[in-house]
């Protein structure tokens, strides 16, 4: 205000007060940035760039007659407003230079004289093109339906919001994926299985009376990255959610999430006809529960017409399904794919399946169990399988049912919320173990077999096609417990719109959207994100190792313990580690895992001077004493990569801490906290899994690298009775 | 911006285009009024207000040298900046008109020429005082200590909230009570019982490296109403709390409540030496468990020197306690209050007890067993009482015990939490119910012995005095589940401070604070508040009835429950109703509750002709055809108080439906659905209970009287597996 003496003009200093009353309004804690907004932050962009921006955004044209339409108005409206800095105004049709004009042809007639071919863009697609319009420049987002107009709107606003030009645009874009779905393990009193971003954003208990506004933002940012469902109870179900008052509080949130073009999705109890129908058996063979399962089917789509259809967890961890009565997965799949199809509905059926009873290893049972039923499954079914043959581990090669099943559409399942990945606070970028998978080669129809050219139908032309992601959503302010954990469900959103896309371009983009434009902190947030991954992979579970973890609550490290009620919940059921030498012998000569993957991959896996560092362990027991290509021991390259995990972790705090002033103090603050106790923790599982190697080899460390901080013993005694998402 | 053409000033234009850029800020949702401000809900005044407060706030001079003034300075600023819409400035010394001065007469020399008498405002109290100083007009903010300062600095800001004058102002206070402390009933696990507002705010997994934004904002609120302390763990106590990991974290969020003048402290569970210590026994007269709390203690107080004490559920509801080793409540407390009585804290030891094995009546058992214990405690005992002899229904009596224990300090127990009042949904101004209780006359020594005067030690002369609540404080967005549960914690502080305030002027405060300063928003919201729990008590228990509500999980109405475990728990217990009659007879032919009471409220309570009609049913059975002082029959009477409570709700919908408009539409939007369902939920508490009292006495309708909606075994059905709060 020093210059306030030198204002005559009495309006100038009418508005100079009311600027200053806003500068301190901004000022206010309320507006600290908790990162509610996720990426969808439409906060002002640098003068000069709003101003170039402004001559594209004078006017925007978009018929909101639809609540679809509606939604894209109004998020074109709050996101220009926000970033430009302005007041965007409305009109019937271009009446200036940089229009916005939006629709299908039928709600924006004057599309029409400029022949775009849409055909290509099928339900969910869109286009965005600089073109003239009555005389006027003018971009063009058009679609053949509401929601592809819906995306091409938030995808007009990420360009703007990662700084790309909005001159001479001819973009065009349309999923490779159909069912782009979130499964929230939440269960229907609020907590939420493997979450740790608080309990569950559904209020079962005020549904469907009290509609929390943040219903709405979910769908908001989901539609931002083309997320078209989501399946709403944990798959470890509760039959409650089929009964009439629970399908209605399900209708209420339909109803919130059909403008932005998400169906719900509901986790069926395969033993829900004896639970809620009173019949004495849930035998799919059965016609009083196949037309029980008919009956509830048709009252659901009465209260839900656009309903997504089952997600089921069968035979597995306990669940009841169709073999409880001799049937197989498919009796079981089929049966309620039966009762859906008059509704078009579909079923996503779960191949995480495994028995303690099973001698055969683990790793290979759901081939095992699934691969002789390819074929067997109805139309509208999708086999939903985990990326990995085990489950969600900081890395494993990928499920060897991709490529096995060419007759069966199958359905990626990715983990999103980090059960085995430091829960919350550590800092893990899932797009890199995204993409390490999707691009993996099957060779099941020769080189170039992608994981994603079999997800997206490519390889084996299905139509039906889809992509999950288990989500890491909650009641936390800032929706995943992290800054860095809504990057993962963002990128998980963009790969299953396009299993094709760079993790890197992603992050790129995310941090654009989410952190700063600045390119002094995109570059190396980006940086510290994609070694992110590599580094969990090395702390935790280097070379291979899986499944090293604390029993039940997967929480820090445990590679001693051998009390888990089943063999293949033990982690020493994964290393086999003894005096001589560690890890799992897949191979031919072991448990013969590698033979459940093409030749070309069998062999590579199989072969000890092949098989790639990465996943040694996983298919090979090895001597300790073990040269490896770096010319080092086993043991050296072990302890190594321990060490590196944990020297990464302290880059990423070094890294960070040289952005304090460039990012929003709050925001700021918890990563750094939380890159502290990842700090610890790495050191934690580098320091308690190396006393127990010792401990067992009883090798000396090698040169230069320091002794665990405490004792075997002292890590065997911790305990973790409160750890979240049990 | 219709003026915009006729800007020519190009410095106006750039002004101009800023403050549209900032007005389009300000219309994104990130700014929706979520209701996380609470009362501190520094908005700005209208133009013509905040214009005239600006003169009496033209500087703060504050020296902010210790965290409770550095805390006390940014709240004026945070304050006066929001409501003023100024960037306040700061100074050494008052160099204009309008200053605010603010400190202890040591950390403030300035303000030692005024000769201010100080002597009476204790350590908590402070004055506001329009003064000269340095030759201009200034106000004083003075205290003998720092959080005295915090305090004052709080009541200004709430003059300027509420729209008190700032001229002339001679204002003094201090607080009636000492101990004013919230009791957070948090699991370790994060789940609140009886929490209806989210999980625990307390991030147990996170802590001590995370210290989460919002324990800052919750010691803030605390702050502005007076409350200095917070009991961090549930009563039903885990042991774990007392570990010394635990204590770090319990540590960390202390150091974050300090400088708001706030104390933490624990339940403590009575058998953590066995649990922790590996003792044999909890015996408090056993000298190895004397030890063993000693050097908990010092433990605790070598982390946390201003820990406060412990708070203790013993002997209650299956809590272990000093009964087990067949000594007495005074036994336990004492040893407890050995250990802390060196580092000066406090034990809060409950009277909350009742057995199921004892056959006299269980509002007699509190009663019974604490009174010959009077004069037994130590000093540093705190005896804390429900405010009636059952528990926490939505209306009781006071309880006996107040004015019983003369040589004994006894602590309020509020539940501000609506554990038996609708959950998060129904609107219920508790500090109706507060007042009732507060002023209600016990006789002890006469006419005028209120509660309040008890429990502010000015009865008895006692110096250690107390009132606690049961937080209604949880995760949620908005704190307390709903906007008007907000005004229940600010009731409960604000009476804490001092016991004889109006209700009403409390909740215009708040009224003025959180929704609104216009008059048209103001009066009939107080109206609506004011209204509410005597509407609760119509539409739920009527007439004295008490505990009819769902066993276990506390919701709806469950009159015909004879299922619990314990006959103490069931609702047939309590109403006692038959063919003939209702009511619990305690009158002196019945239990003889009366007798607990001092002579007079004995003597009203025992004869018909006198008893309140609010109490009848809780002292005395009495026929159906009753004839009331109405002149209707009992029966007649009590259907109309039904019908009258869910009339009154209707009324509540109707008031606030008129303010659409005048409060924002995200808060309007929430209460309003929540009126719904509390128009629904009364509808449902009247018609199954008059369904269930017609059952048994068989008597139709009165006339004009609505039957049930539905049958009886419609209500008997109702289950609700996923309450929240169990």
């Amino acid at each position: 205000m020093r210059d306030q003496r030198r204002v005559r003009h009495p309006a100038l200093r009418g508005v100079a007060l009311a600027l200053l009353a806003v500068a301190a309004l901004l000022a206010r804690p309320a507006l600290a940035e908790d990162g509610y907004e996720l990426w969808l932050r439409y906060r002002p962009l640098p003068a000069a760039q709003a101003t170039s921006y402004r001559a594209h955004a004078t006017q925007l044209v978009l018929d909101a007659g639809t609540p679809t339409r509606a939604a894209a108005r109004a998020e074109l409206l709050r996101g220009l407003d926000g970033l430009l800095g302005q007041a965007t105004g409305e009109a019937k049709q271009a009446t200036r230079d940089g229009a916005i004009v939006a629709g299908t042809l039928a709600s924006a007639p004057q599309l029409v004289p400029l022949k775009l071919d849409l055909r290509a863009l099928g339900n969910d697609g869109f286009l965005i093109r600089s073109v003239t319009l009555d005389g006027h420049a003018a971009t063009v987002i058009a679609a053949n339906t509401d929601i592809g107009v819906l995306y091409g709107a938030f995808r007009l606003l990420r360009l703007v919001q990662t700084g790309q030009p909005l001159a001479q645009l001819d973009l065009r874009d349309a999923p490779r994926e159909k069912v782009r779905v979130l499964n929230h393990w939440d269960n229907l009193d609020g907590h939420v299985e493997r979450g740790y971003a608080g309990n569950s954003i559904w209020d079962w208990w005020k549904l469907p009376d009290y509609l929390d506004p943040r219903y709405t933002d979910y769908a908001r940012a989901n539609a931002s990255v083309g997320i078209n469902g989501a399946v709403l109870n944990n798959v470890n179900a509760n039959a409650t959610i089929l009964r009439h008052e629970y399908l209605l509080k399900v209708a209420a949130v339909a109803g919130v999430l059909r403008p932005y073009g998400m169906r719900v999705y509901l986790s069926a109890r395969f033993s829900a006809p004896m639970e809620l129908g009173g019949l004495k058996t849930a035998d799919p063979l059965d016609p009083a529960v196949r037309t029980w399962w008919r009956g509830k089917a048709d009252e659901i789509y009465k209260l839900i017409p656009d309903f997504g259809g089952f997600l089921v967890k069968a035979n597995s961890e306990g669940q009841p399904g169709p073999q409880d009565y001799h049937r197989s997965h498919a009796d079981g799949a089929n049966m309620l794919a039966d009762a859906l199809a008059p509704h078009s509905g579909i079923v996503m059926w779960r191949a995480f399946v495994y028995s303690n009873e099973n001698p055969d290893d683990r790793a290979k049972q759901a081939y095992t169990e699934f691969k002789p039923l390819d074929g067997q499954f109805r139309r509208n079914v999708l086999l939903q399988v985990k990326n990995g043959p085990i489950d969600f581990q900081p890395r494993e090669p990928f499920s060897p049912l991709f490529g096995a099943m060419p007759r069966t559409p199958l359905m990626m399942e990715f983990q999103v919320t980090k059960e085995y990945l430091g829960f919350a606070t550590h800092l893990v970028y899932l797009g890199a173990l995204y993409e390490e998978v999707l691009q993996a080669d099957t060779y099941a129809r020769g080189k170039g077999s992608t994981v994603a050219k079999i997800i997206d139908g490519e390889l084996d032309n299905h139509a039906l096609t889809g992509m999950a992601g288990v989500a890491n959503i909650g009641s936390d302010r800032d929706w995943c417990g992290s800054t860095f954990n809504q990057a993962n469900w963002y990128a998980f959103g963009r790969l299953a719109w396009n299993p094709a896309q760079s993790a890197r371009d992603i992050a790129t983009d995310w941090t654009r959207m989410t952190l700063s434009r600045d390119d002094a902190v995109v570059k190396p947030v980006v940086a510290m994100m994609m070694a992110s991954r590599e580094a969990v992979v090395d702390y935790m579970t280097p070379l291979g190792l899986h499944h090293l973890m604390g029993t039940g609550h997967h929480y820090g490290p445990m590679p001693w313990d051998a009390s888990g009620a089943r063999a293949d919940w033990r982690p020493v059921y994964y290393h086999r580690a003894d005096r001589n030498g560690i890890g799992f012998d897949r191979s031919r000569t072991g448990s013969n895992a590698v033979a459940q993957y093409a030749a070309p991959v069998a062999a590579q896996f199989d072969d000890l001077k092949q098989v790639p560092d990465a996943y040694l362990l996983w298919f090979h027991h090895v001597p300790w004493t073990y040269r490896m290509r770096s010319g080092h021991t086993l043991w050296e390259d072990l302890v190594a990569h321990y060490t590196h995990g944990v020297d990464e972790v302290k880059q990423l705090r070094a890294t960070w801490s040289k952005l304090q002033g460039r990012i929003d103090a709050q925001r700021y603050a918890k990563t750094a906290s939380f890159l502290a106790i990842q700090q610890n923790e790495a050191q934690w599982w580098r320091d308690a899994s190396i006393a127990y190697w010792q401990s067992l080899n009883g090798l000396p460390l090698p040169a230069g690298q320091k002794p665990p901080a405490r004792t075997l013993d002292y890590y065997k005694a911790l305990a973790f009775p409160n750890a979240p998402g049990r």
